[in-house]
């Protein structure tokens, strides 16, 4: 489930708005296929490992219970399953689309094949996210990426921001980007410093996301777009209109301090990307700008640590609302 | 001599100006006697260990090479170590004070003992951070504490701090405090939060630190103390200052954010003590004043993390002078 778990992750930022889901077909412990939802939502994992392999009494591992309804784009990935014929499908999450929601693991089950359920769960809902809050939220999941000397600043007073971080965790905020549906600036940041947002490491420069700017004000944000010459932008009037972003399913907040805090402020932010040089920088510019919080009790229990790791010099923290 | 180590650290805080010794005496693979440089510097940790145990052929682990000094309070511990006649000598770190310096490794070989030198080092200057400043540089070893947010705030606007991290992360910094000769806080903090520090944890009381103020005015300080009540401060009219303090080897700097930007500016922090609560603020007090960076370029290469934990929610990092 591991493996599956992994490939899982290949299809993220892209498969909106399908889950990118994972799938391993394994024989006597030995790996005979492997299969992740492809850009663009299809094939679905599971068709994508089947295709071309005999799985009949083999184990098939998803990281999503196998969907039960056709579309016009494919058939039912419990179909294809019951007619592979394997021997047992082991699943990390259930599917809580309505028109699968237990239904694809009943047709299994119907058919013979035994069913493992619950194997490694928490991390089946972290590799898909976004099709996990998009089903329960009715919008994209938000990553929100700060990178921050030891005591909290991203820049010096006059703005200056190269570099707080070391290349290794800007080539990460670079993977970060690939992994996303869309990037999402503030008004500010772009006229300060015109960021490309683009995907800048070799082989994956065809992944940049969609980009978006926060601007209360469309004519501000046109302005803008008519400046820099840019019209890839797409305009977002206030956090909460990401609901309504088609196929977008992952989506990255990069700052500034303003954008942050108005995506802190609407509860709008599920996941904190924390880069962390080794440097003090003193008086400069925080990250975060003012989201209204009015006493220091009320900021306790939302965030919980999920993962750390050094890259380069700096620490990457990664932090889940609790 | 990992436990060796772990006994020096007792006497941190309580030795100034002798040397946090620890020291072990082996016989077969079995610790046979311990000993600690004991509070006010006698004994040392080798006449400690040594006392009423029979050592002849023993292996004897100790922190810092034996002293060849005689003093009016004890005899050379080189001298006693020859007297007890173990096999073998092991050491972590060499003694700088020049009265030593190798004299004692010399003479414990010359009485035809094995010596085995450079054993867990890093370790050893590590845990003897005091008495290793204190001769290299003639001030006492220097950590500046920082409890922050995630996003690098101290307090809300209004200065309200209670709480930012949790018990655990507290008590860990009043610990902190017990394995301090002293600590320092600004004039400013004085006057808005009176803070005792003192150490608040059962059975340690007595090991509060002597507390200082640094106020460039004394006439500001001494107006404080007045309205304070509080004789036991002492001022520092500069960070500079602290090299003139007697018997203070470890010194704890604790804010506010001027007081911690006078010592970073004036690159008197040997150790950063870094507690985080996985909580945002947004705006607020951020840790660290101005302290004259000039460019980023200027800021880096200077840290390097080497201990880090959770206590409770918080994440406690270490990073250490590069």
């Amino acid at each position: 489930m591991a493996a599956a778990l992994a490939l899982s992750w290949r299809g993220r930022g892209r498969t909106a708005p399908n889950p990118n889901v994972g799938c391993i077909i394994a024989r006597d412990g030995q790996i005979v296929s492997r299969g992740w939802t492809r850009p663009g939502g299809r094939p679905h994992a599971e068709a994508d490992a089947l295709d071309g392999v005999d799985a009949r009494g083999a184990d098939i591992y998803t990281t999503l219970e196998p969907c039960a309804h056709k579309s016009e784009r494919g058939p039912a990935c419990a179909d294809l399953l019951v007619k592979a014929a394997p021997a047992r499908v082991i699943i990390a999450a259930q599917d809580p689309d309505t028109r699968t929601n237990g239904a694809g693991t009943a047709r299994l089950r119907d058919a013979g094949i035994t069913v493992t359920e619950g194997v490694r769960t928490e991390e089946a809902h972290r590799a898909m996210a976004g099709f996990f809050t998009r089903q329960a939220k009715g919008r994209p999941h938000v990553t929100l990426k700060l990178a921050t000397s030891l005591d909290g600043q991203v820049a010096l007073p006059d703005g200056s921001s190269q570099w707080i971080t070391g290349p290794e965790a800007r080539a990460h905020a670079h993977v970060e980007r690939a992994l996303s549906d869309m990037v999402v600036v503030g008004r500010g940041t772009v006229a300060a410093d015109q960021p490309q947002l683009d995907v800048r490491l070799t082989g994956l420069e065809p992944r940049t996301p969609g980009r978006a700017v926060l601007s209360s004000e469309y004519s501000n944000f046109a302005q803008l777009q008519l400046k820099a010459d840019n019209p890839v932008w797409q305009h977002l009037e206030s956090p909460e209109a990401i609901a309504d972003l088609e196929n977008v399913d992952y989506l990255l907040v990069e700052g500034g301090a303003g954008a942050a805090a108005a995506f802190v402020a609407a509860d709008l932010v599920d996941r904190l990307l924390l880069y962390r040089a080794p440097i003090l920088v003193g008086t400069g510019l925080s990250a975060l700008g003012d989201f209204g919080l009015a006493q220091l009790d009320d900021a306790h229990g939302q965030w919980r640590l999920v993962e750390t790791r050094m890259l380069g010099v700096d620490r990457m923290e990664v932090y889940e609302k609790a």
